[in-house]
């Protein structure tokens, strides 16, 4: 005969931790802890066959269910040493349902079955606390009709508010609350129900309840969408009550076995005395420490129950050991006597998984490839930002899209000068644009964080703000900024310059005022630690996205072997640079061309030679310019005058340029290789200033590595052209320098064509570096400057359920990744690729990449970490 | 012993037409024509296998080449009878070189060879025009020192200055010339060289420098572009002098064996009596006709010469049986006696070609397939379209790209509404625009052709404009437009509005004034003819792109099979839908929205209703909206408060609207199915419309196959909706019509993606079309509207031939569209395949589809001509 019922109880189990699906995950915990010989309250599990059984046959008990009850309940009485019903010592038991994947739907817990009108009396004189058995009783009754017998819950609330008004029926006397449970029976008698004082028959109504409410309309929805088969069934859990509410020896709280805001060891949680756990959850009263400093001397649970807290840090010890994991424990304890309740394993930050993860190996709990498996690549970038406290209280006024992780707090100001002026003045500014342009860098660099009304992932401002590392929240369209009177509408706050906001870049909330924030671990010990085991199984190298000095040494500290990707851009918006470029753009002749880029020229060379000594021995790629030309001149009408008149042209010349240089879609247009091919003197220039720093900081003895970087190549052709003209000059520069230097010229792919003839683009390219935001932009034929319009219906609807500039395409431009890269190889055996896209730090994209059999990817400096780490995952098949 | 020489005349020939490799390509069409009974002037040719002796063997001739060549020079003095050198009747001969394949850089020809001091006497006696032999030697000496010896000719230039300044040598006097004659070959002595007076020392030393001229800079860099073997050689041809100019029963011309211009039978040519050949080519004197209606009578051969001309016409009936295609031949006639001097084939407009390849199947000349053979599809579309005459005489302004082919005539005008001014007082005007948009098409309807600055050769202008079948020329950044003063300047010119101007869109001239013009044949049997003949060849069926019932009735009547693409925007530009879609646009609720729509509803029903009755019996397929919704809202500033009002919104409301619809790249912006997504009731009313119109024609006993395309998709999940949106309309309608009807629902594929990922867009696609035009600026990372700022820079470069938007990119975008369709066809076995792009016309475009196993093609009305025989050369194999 089948077995239907699984017993636990003092220190063993018929069912263990692994029958999640007959006993589903509540029973089969359950079962476990008891095995482990950990205090928990004995009872018994139906199982999931009898639910399914139950549904099979018309709402039938299997044969031999009733009587396996019996049985367990009679050992369950024996090993409590009271009987269900019993006029003196009676057993009361909690039903709660389990199935092997919790579901929204199910029935809630019901707690105190097997009071009735005896069992009271006895719990009453038992306890020596009338008022806590009646108070029971009144709240068994009300749960009872509601969540078993299903009689809505608002029919009680009016009986209540009837006899009580608005008063909190725990304060009631033992009279009242004998009253109040009697109008709670008698609603139930109204509502055509029948409150069963027989308790063996309440256990026989909530089971029965228990396994209705699997075929609950939300359970079987929730199925559905998630793929889970109608006949598994759920479990039912009845185990006998403790009770943390006797008094001044007992209690209840939630301890964790280490800490989980910064993975210290130790125990750490809060309990309170004469408390349920509900009590707890509800916050009506305010916890109290289990251990270390506080306020009041005394009340941690240390002091207040040393013997008890000494029994939950041997359950701490055998927990970990057995679940090798930081565990998150629910605790009674009764009479002062410790009950486990439940076991998970804990929530954490990123850092305390960090840490956690990391003294685990040093405790022989696991092992260096479990530590490896046990933290989320995701989530290291928040390692080293600032992050919103857990507890924090927070008023969040708008979403946008969750551009750069971490939280920062600070003025609004509209005018990155602004940003300036504040820093000066020691006071912390978020800048709120818009949407920002490479002439904003300056403030944003000294901003705490950025807020874009418009623009994605991918836009200037989350590009420019994950390579600074700072919180970044872009295309928040549900507020609307006015620069003219300095204020935004969000909703109905309304928010000027100078009010204080709080931006969490991880989540794209926009919050009120200034929100409690956790600082980022200083001591990154156990990031460097966990990184190094990362670095022993990845094959991926790991490369930083850097375009300075500075933001080289970070990227080089975070454990980037190179630079993947040197944006060479901003080199030009340094002033005298700016000035240089915008009289080349204007100048007619080849000769004024030539003569503003050689203001540019040593501007280059210094910024190119910081780069060079900073990575020292370690491959540096720079590409060469690859925006338009017209994004060095003044976009506003107000500008044109001013620039005008420093440039010395006429305002109808600059207007009559900028005419010529307008673009319909600029994403598609003048720039890249095509600027290269138009105007080849202005990659000469930047070759010469590469190789110039190359010889310079070479006779200083640093080792260069210069590798040279084709933006935008769609032809073959342009590809040859480029490395004619960049090994012309290169080799005219090393001669002039009589120096000898190893170098590389390779291309980026990302226009799709470039893949397609990626056998013939290998054939002048010494490496290949996919540049995935514009070859996904390409392939989707999204902007990602403009997709937020749409974008949010795409979610909505269901037709996509990330943007795939945040997470790489795999299915899609995933396939052009590989084409490239075979193609390129066949024709170029050996040929290095990377990608140096933001996909390059995702760690979906960083498995695909390492499937691709690539040598490297590329990211921001602090999301190095995450690919570095994502790059063990892929190579352990984790992901 | 090897023939180093092949001799020809008196009807027999050593070689023949085929021995170009050993003869050149001019002494084996002499061989050819003396075979044929042609009236050759007899001579002989030295093979190029002797030229490569004479580099391979330090400029030595071969063994038994000068004993060869004495030979047959006696053959020729023989066959002419008359010597070389000889004091009383001395054989006078031309030398030529003569190359397999002809090239720059080759010696020129010389005439006269065999004067000599003596000799000259000798043609004067016999010719008794002492001036023309004078004039002869005179010319003889100063060719032979300038193309033989290589005396530069400024030199002769300057003595003939000094002589008689700035005189024309032919009206001097005997005397005279017999001075200048002495004074050329004194130049000839002072550059150190010597003339020889020896007429076989003249004949070895011009041999020898048409060798030399095959190795000279310019022949050898040509034959290095062109892949040719350098040690292929040049042959030498000399042949006996016949003249024309010798008195009233001498002259020369040329003469088409049929009219080039209409393909009309009969000689066809002009002549000038008592002159040479150089003189027709100088243009001095007017040539007369041959035949035909002349002003002044008896001038023309067949009346002057009418024994000449007859043995012509014996010519021309030999030619054309010989070489089976219209000839241009060059002839002399000495003393009334016909010398034929080449002949090649002719040169025709696209309107002879047709007529004289399908006349010549008729004389039965050429079968079905050679007449297929002989014409080029891309010609075809100029068939129908007015022509610059080969003859006019015209001044180019400025050059632009060639949009859409034909010439057109009329007076400028910047604005729109203008042309319907001059339309309606029956003036033809030319529309020049910056660029064009959606708002422009009334003018553009009624314009004779369109010009615009910017834009390629998909932008709007061209695209509308190819669809009209109107000439236009496109990305003219030559001019530059201001509108506001009402002119534009193309270099040095100033053009007013009201001025004249001609363009032509076959090449992209823009030109001053009238140009004279022929205009395009009306009697279009002999095209429908050879269409017939090429569809019973083709695989690939042809439909066009047609948005209105009279652009379906001319694609219809140009043999479509269908319609490939309706485009349905230009329906929302009618006055009373566009004014209803901008309030949709601005609507705030669903419920304003629809009110709108249903407003768009009847318009949209009833041109659907149109084209459904034209094409009755043939499938159309209705693309649903495309462009983003801000195409509809006004872009000019001073337009906005005009739509404001009419709309009666606040302006605030509506500049609001316009910065929320704004996009950075519009091409990659919110259009197409994204528009569906976010807004699935402007779809749904199309569909309606659709089926409405199809059910109201159905009634009417129209047989109408409707398919509905979406565009832009990139997603399975977008088609997939889509599916279901437009059959639950459509059955919806069906219903309420109590009507059954067989449609399609399916995609354009123009995003990389949707080629990705085509076997699961397949499943919810009853046919793919490829959108070429997206699809290859989407491949090329180009936009259309952009590509003119560096393209010319890419064609001069060379890293681009052609632009991919106006030839098919089979090498790139063609992967794609292979891929595409293997992907497609493999999940959905059998699928209908097309393209709907502007390759769907063009020929090289069109071989690709075919060989992909594509469907149809699909292109504007005036191209289906050209797909239909491109289709048809396809299945031949021509292409």
């Amino acid at each position: 005969m089948s077995s239907w019922i699984y017993g636990f109880g003092n220190g063993s189990a018929d069912g263990d931790g692994t029958m999640k699906t007959l006993l589903g995950g509540k029973g089969a915990g359950l079962a476990q802890m008891t095995a482990l010989g950990l205090p928990v309250p004995p009872g018994f599990t139906v199982t999931t066959a009898a639910c399914s059984y139950y549904f099979e046959n018309e709402q039938n008990w299997p044969a031999g269910l009733d009587e396996q009850m019996n049985t367990a309940l009679g050992v369950l009485e024996e090993r409590v040493g009271r009987k269900l019903g019993d006029a003196a010592d009676p057993l009361l038991v909690s039903v709660r349902s389990g199935a092997a994947v919790s579901m929204p739907g199910m029935m809630d817990t019901v707690l105190n079955l097997g009071l009735n009108d005896t069992t009271v009396q006895a719990l009453a004189t038992q306890s020596n606390n009338p008022r806590f058995a009646w108070d029971s009783y009144r709240r068994f009754v009300q749960m009872f009709g509601d969540v078993v017998l299903g009689i809505h819950y608002t029919r009680f609330a009016r009986a209540q508010k009837a006899f009580c008004g608005e008063q909190d029926p725990s304060d009631l006397s033992v009279e009242q609350l004998q009253e109040l449970t009697a109008r709670f029976k008698a609603v139930v008698e109204d509502s055509g129900s029948e409150f069963p004082q027989e308790p063996r028959e309440q256990l026989r109504t909530a089971i029965n309840a228990v396994f209705k409410s699997y075929n609950s309309h939300r359970a079987r929805y929730y199925r559905k969408t998630q793929g889970i088969p109608d006949d598994a069934g759920t479990a039912v859990n009845i185990q006998a009550m403790v009770f943390g509410n006797l008094g001044s020896g007992s209690g209840t709280g939630v301890a964790f076995t280490r800490n989980p805001k910064d993975g210290a060891p130790g125990l750490f949680g809060e309990w309170l005395p004469n408390a349920q756990g509900e009590d707890v959850v509800a916050g009506i009263r305010t916890p109290l420490p289990l251990n270390g400093n506080s306020a009041r001397e005394g009340e941690q649970l240390v002091d207040a129950m040393p013997e008890a807290y000494a029994k939950l840090e041997e359950v701490q010890l055998l927990l970990e050991k057995h679940y090798r994991d930081m565990q998150d424990i629910e605790f009674t304890i009764e009479h002062g006597r410790l009950f486990l309740l439940q076991t998970r394993t804990g929530k954490r930050t990123a850092l305390a998984g960090v840490q956690i993860a990391v003294d685990m190996v040093g405790e022989g709990l696991i092992t260096e490839i479990e530590a490896i498996t046990r933290v989320d690549p995701v989530n290291l970038e928040l390692v080293l930002r600032p992050i919103i406290s857990p507890d924090a209280k927070k008023t969040v006024m708008a979403t946008g899209l969750d551009a750069s992780p971490g939280a920062a707090c600070g003025r609004v100001v509209f005018e990155p000068q602004e940003c300036q002026e504040l820093y000066e003045r020691d006071e912390p500014s978020i800048l709120v644009r818009l949407e920002t342009s490479p002439e904003d860098i300056q403030g944003m660099t000294v901003a705490e964080g950025i807020l874009t009304a418009r623009g994605g992932q991918t836009s200037h401002a989350a590009v420019v703000a994950r390579g600074m590392g700072k919180p970044c929240v872009v295309g928040c369209t549900e507020i609307q900024v006015d620069y003219s009177r300095e204020l935004f509408y969000a909703g109905d706050f309304v928010v000027r310059k100078g009010d204080w906001i709080t931006i969490d870049g991880g989540t794209g909330q926009v919050m009120e005022g200034k929100v409690e924030m956790l600082a980022p671990q200083s001591d990154v010990s156990a990031l460097e630690t966990l990184l190094g085991w990362a670095d022993k199984h990845a094959r991926l190298k790991v490369r930083a996205n850097a375009d300075t000095g500075p933001d080289a040494a970070r990227a080089r500290e975070l454990g980037a072997i190179g630079i993947g990707l040197c944006r060479t851009e901003h080199m030009f918006f340094q002033a005298d640079a700016l000035r240089a470029m915008r009289q080349m753009i204007l100048a007619d002749d080849l000769h004024s061309r030539q003569r503003a880029l050689n203001v540019v020229l040593p501007i280059q060379r210094a910024m190119f030679a910081d780069l060079f000594k900073v990575m020292d021995g370690l491959p540096v790629t720079i590409r060469l310019l690859d925006p338009p030309l017209h994004e060095f001149l003044p976009v506003a009408e107000e500008d044109v005058a001013g620039v005008a008149k420093d440039l010395g042209v006429r305002i109808e010349s600059l207007h009559a340029r900028l005419q010529q240089l307008h673009e319909s879609n600029p994403m598609l247009g003048h720039r890249g290789v095509r600027v290269g091919v138009t105007s080849p003197e202005v990659y000469r220039m930047q070759v010469r200033a590469i190789f110039e720093a190359a010889c310079q900081v070479g006779r200083e003895g640093v080792d260069v590595l210069p590798e040279v970087m084709i933006p935008l190549v769609g032809l073959p052709a342009e590809i040859a052209m480029m490395r004619e003209i960049v090994m012309e000059v290169a080799e005219q520069v090393l001669n002039e320098n009589q120096a000898r230097l190893e170098y590389q010229v390779g291309t980026m792919i990302e226009i799709p064509r470039a893949v397609l003839l990626a056998d013939q683009v290998a054939e002048h390219a010494d490496f290949f570096s996919f540049g995935t935001n514009d070859l996904t932009q390409l392939t989707y034929g999204f902007s990602r400057d403009d997709m937020g319009k749409f974008f949010p219906d795409y979610q909505r609807r269901g037709l996509l359920k990330d943007s795939p500039l945040a997470i790489f395409d795999t299915e899609g431009v995933g396939q052009l990744v590989k084409m490239g890269t075979e193609k390129g190889r066949e024709a170029h055996p050996g040929l290095k690729v990377g990608v140096c896209g933001e996909h390059g730090g995702e760690p979906g994209g960083v498995a695909f990449f390492h499937a691709c059999g690539l040598n490297y990817v590329s990211c921001s400096p602090y999301r190095v970490p995450v690919a570095r780490l994502a790059a063990a995952h892929a190579a352990l098949g984790l992901i």
